[in-house]
């Protein structure tokens, strides 16, 4: 299990990405939308991580209701797994509640969210990087 | 440039590392006093990130703080680096605010602090792992 993603949640993508580049000292990476989350993104990869910025437009999107609740900044963060559904039921094993069922994030990831209850109120999630797709 | 450790605060150390032992699906790695900063930690090894707890002891120490203002949850990142002062050089020309002096972290971890206003509000921070030390 490695940090796959950890996503921030900006008001302006532009100025998080122009500040983000001059604290990492690189360019941003890729830049997507996320129409299912009502978002665009904008992210850099640090080692085996991506560092997600997260511009909401739709206010009722997961990713707009946080920033309306909590403003800028730390929104989830993604363990990386092998087999998902494996994980999954680990997990569920173990007490930790799942929020819904897999959905689809960026590229070929495949994500499970936590409920945040069981992790200090924060949005966990794990991701399995689908072969075959991008 | 790596995601070095995440910090997240918590009420109740034991709790959180029995939580995050479920969720993450290994022990807890090691456990350190941080005198410096008022608190306890427990960490975990993701990849080459360290996913640290911090259970605060010290209501005046900056995990404390943060606990009385925003409860539990996401505290900082930290990104890894091999050149601690080279990097603070860049970002200080870069425009980037650094807060303080360097300070010593964990173990062999020299931290340099970077102020929040830039980076959405939230702590980050860069460390490099001294050689010859733990």
């Amino acid at each position: 299990m490695y940090i796959h993603h950890i996503n921030f949640v900006v008001e302006d993508l532009e100025a998080a990405v122009e500040r983000f580049e001059c604290i990492l000292g690189q360019t941003v990476e890729r830049r997507d939308g996320l129409p299912g989350r009502g978002a665009l993104t904008a992210r850099f990869k640090l080692g085996p991580t991506w560092l997600v910025l997260v511009q909401p437009i739709d206010p009722d999107g997961a990713p707009g209701r946080h920033l309306a609740a909590h403003g800028e900044g730390f929104f989830l963060c993604s363990l990386g797994v092998d087999d998902l559904d494996a994980t999954a039921d680990r997990l569920r094993e173990a007490g930790v509640g799942l929020a819904g069922p897999p959905r689809r994030g960026l590229d070929n990831w495949r994500v499970q969210d936590l409920l945040p209850d069981y992790s200090l109120g924060e949005q966990f999630q794990i991701t399995e990087e689908l072969a075959g797709s991008d």
